[in-house]
């Protein structure tokens, strides 16, 4: 099935010590897949002009339809995300002025002077379009190049999860092609009893079945000692998924009831 | 300063979907950061073979020391984490006997036979040293290709947490190289009323002054109505980290006083 994908950049040394868990991709992830995309990557890099320059250049390269970043926005001396994107990209930074007067506007309340911190906020790769930025200071970038759509938003969860719909309506107004067509939805149930080395081949039988269905086991405790599986059912279509949905989880219950005797199923995930 | 650097691979289409946090990341990083890895990158990819050999190519060509997947590693069909890291080495998939072994005595246990899917585990590339799980079922997976030392862990992440510092320790015995000489050290504090606009060029000056520190601040808040900071020092180096990063805090702390009268420094970080 041909879709729109998607890759994530993570920019934080705070991500690759450990010392924060990234959520924002997780966040992402969860919203582009439910819009419909593909997400085929999560990448996470240091805050270093080479590290992000590479890591947009590969996902431009691999024909990523559109790639969303988060971290290094802001005004400190390791915020360097738009200037290794800037690198990625071979276009030189320039004062966008509607990203300036974003900024200005946030200064202007504190009586506050724009100091070259500040303009530094502003500065965005040739053509790019500014996403503004209502519960931060640092406005988003979003730029085209080839095949590629690239959002950079900043890593302040509060402030990206805000951003997030904005930037991705001008995405959808500017560059219509970039609409997923087909929806996504997912199931799960539990099932106890049954060990995952067990329920495989009745799995592959059932994906080898029905194309469109992704099914993926999720043990939840050890698999010797009474085994608990969580079953997932992923499915992706332009029509009909509901109805879809309800008939393949019936199927696969029945069949799993009729391979093991001992089998006991909840629809309650806890 | 030269260090050991590492990357962590996590495989799973639940990671990209969004459903599931990658906390195993966040875990085996932190765990390598104060053991003294540098960590790269965080990569993660769907379970595809394509993607999954890619992953590890492109680490081990990037001349990475210490290589670390989770999750791929089970009975199922989308378990393929082995059979792509043996097409990235170039090496045949070969019954590991030890880890046959390993998995034998768990089914034996339960008076269940070894079935494909259950002797799949069992496969590794050839030269792979099998880890032993004692908490799941598939055992791990350690290899070495060129510079690279590659271990493979389950995605559970009970059964990755009870196996990591098991293979680090086989890791340090047979490539006593891989073993880092420098040492890591973090500490914060909360800082109010300062925009970070504002302390970026006095946090500029001191990392110019201190090489090997590293201090980054992390808006707690929007930057403008009632700022709030985390200010992150940290240092590597082989010795003496507690006595420098005391001085080193004293001064910054002191700095951010003189510069700023407004400043409320806390080392509560609640």
């Amino acid at each position: 099935m041909e879709n729109l994908n998607a890759e994530i950049i993570t920019i934080g040394n705070e991500i690759l010590s450990g010392r924060t868990v990234n959520t924002n991709a997780s966040y992402i992830a969860r919203y582009l897949t439910f819009l419909g995309y593909y997400v085929k990557r999560i990448i996470v890099v240091e805050d270093s002009l080479e590290e992000i320059s590479s890591a947009f250049k590969e996902s431009i390269s691999r024909g990523i339809d559109l790639i969303i970043s988060t971290g290094g926005l802001g005004p400190t001396y390791d915020d360097m995300t738009i200037e290794g994107l800037s690198i990625s990209l071979g276009r030189e930074l320039e004062v966008n002025m509607e990203a300036l007067e974003m900024i200005r506007e946030k200064y202007r309340k504190l009586n506050v002077e724009l100091t070259n911190e500040r303009i530094k906020m502003a500065k965005m790769p040739k053509g790019a379009i500014a996403i503004r930025n209502d519960v931060g200071t640092a406005p988003g970038v979003l730029v085209r190049e080839g095949k590629s759509v690239i959002i950079s938003l900043p890593g302040v969860p509060k402030e990206m999860e805000d951003m997030l719909p904005k930037a991705l309506e001008i995405v959808m107004n500017l560059f219509p092609e970039k609409k997923p067509r087909y929806k996504y939805m997912e199931s799960s149930f539990l099932l106890r009893n049954v060990m995952e080395s067990s329920l495989a081949p009745l799995i592959k039988e059932f994906m080898k079945k029905y194309k469109e269905v992704y099914i993926k086991s999720h043990p939840r405790s050890k698999e010797l000692d009474k085994p608990e599986i969580e079953v997932q059912i992923s499915l992706r279509g332009e029509q009909d998924l509901n109805e879809k949905m309800r008939k393949i989880i019936e199927e696969i219950k029945k069949e799993i009831k009729r391979h093991f005797a001992g089998a006991e199923i909840s629809d309650n995930m806890n």
